[in-house]
């Protein structure tokens, strides 16, 4: 079975594509340059690919003539999470964009199974990470396909923590190092923004030493280091 | 009320355009350079803008990233009518796309009608051209939107024929001259192209001489010229 998955080259879709290579898929990969201050994801999700060997694309989207977003944005500062401005974030229809490339993409490769990895986390700040929303867009592109092609909109961690999804991971392999999450997009990551307080507060609850380097530091007490598989 | 408009720069769109203005709407309009080949559409699409004065965006996306058209793939040969391969010209999602991309446009304007002009021969070629697709998507967009903005997307000429179109938009002074059509982009237009072909016979159907140039030689016999209003 083929699988199109979405790949950001954070830790969610990092996890799903190991996953679903270990549940037997034929996996391609796609990642997108939308413009986003953190383009160092695509690095990661490069060389994740490159680790996989499976075939990734990056697509362009210039999503930065919407304006609006603090992602996109230069005019926006990316808030701390303290701020609670995460809202400042939200690029207008940006995973709706994203499955839709992918399904575009898909489409010319006869691949009818799309994987995107949004966690519970998510939908509280992003609406269009609701499974609701991802069966509307299921049976949109069911409409709007060249042919009748049955696109199905997989989403394995939408109801799963992101603790619960590193768990999975941990058990799989994943090379945590690689993924990326900072939204400041530096390296160390800045361990301030929401991407960052989010992954480390995810680790910490596995009680797990997140493999990342910070620019700060951070406190892993009763956190105990990530086994490697080589 | 405020109307964002999908303008191609074609016939149905610009009439679209001319209609809404006439009943009051305050009209912004969106185009689209997507790699398209007939890129001249959006020098009409300005010049229609313009002339109407009206606040115009050309958004950047590049569909041909995803390939297999002949509307976007130098590779390959755009059809003339009569060898029945429209379905070359069909880019996977092109109207979803462009929906989508207007609807994001639009949630950074606070507007939240979106009208699109697909005439009753489109769906036949293109899927995304139907109604039943329309609604999902605007079921979509309203569920993957930034804030529970109730997005409609209008469809005034689904159920028209282009001839119905041009006729609408005679008794309303719109430009013809000033639109385009060919599918191959050149100006005078081929008259050979699917595009060109409809044209053509939409204007005959109801016995007016196109105001376009075109390369070949149209026999308009019985029909009248196109009365300018200035």
């Amino acid at each position: 079975m083929k699988a199109l998955c979405l790949l950001s080259g954070g830790m969610d879709s990092t996890t799903m594509i190991y996953k679903l290579l270990d549940m037997g898929y034929e996996v391609e990969a796609v990642s997108f340059d939308y413009g986003q201050k953190h383009k160092v994801e695509l690095e990661s999700a490069k060389a994740i690919a490159d680790r996989l060997r499976i075939h990734h694309k990056i697509l362009k989207i210039d999503l930065g003539q919407f304006k609006g977003s603090s992602l996109t944005d230069q005019n926006i500062r990316i808030p701390e999470q303290e701020e609670k401005r995460q809202i400042d974030t939200v690029v207008p229809f940006r995973n709706t964009v994203f499955v839709l490339f992918a399904a575009a993409v898909a489409s010319t490769k006869k691949i009818s199974e799309l994987f995107i990895s949004p966690v519970l986390e998510d939908y509280q700040t992003y609406r269009d990470c609701r499974r609701e929303f991802f069966d509307s867009l299921e049976k949109t592109l069911q409409l709007g396909a060249k042919d009748d092609t049955v696109f199905k909109i997989h989403t394995p961690y939408i109801d799963k923590t992101k603790a619960e999804v590193i768990k999975e991971g941990l058990s799989l392999g994943v090379p945590y190092e690689l993924t990326h999450s900072c939204y400041i997009g530096i390296r160390p990551a800045c361990g301030k923004c929401d991407a960052c307080k989010e992954r480390i507060a995810a680790f910490k609850e596995i009680h797990i030493v997140d493999p990342l380097k910070y620019q700060i530091e951070i406190n892993w007490n009763g956190c105990k280091p990530m086994l490697k598989i080589e």
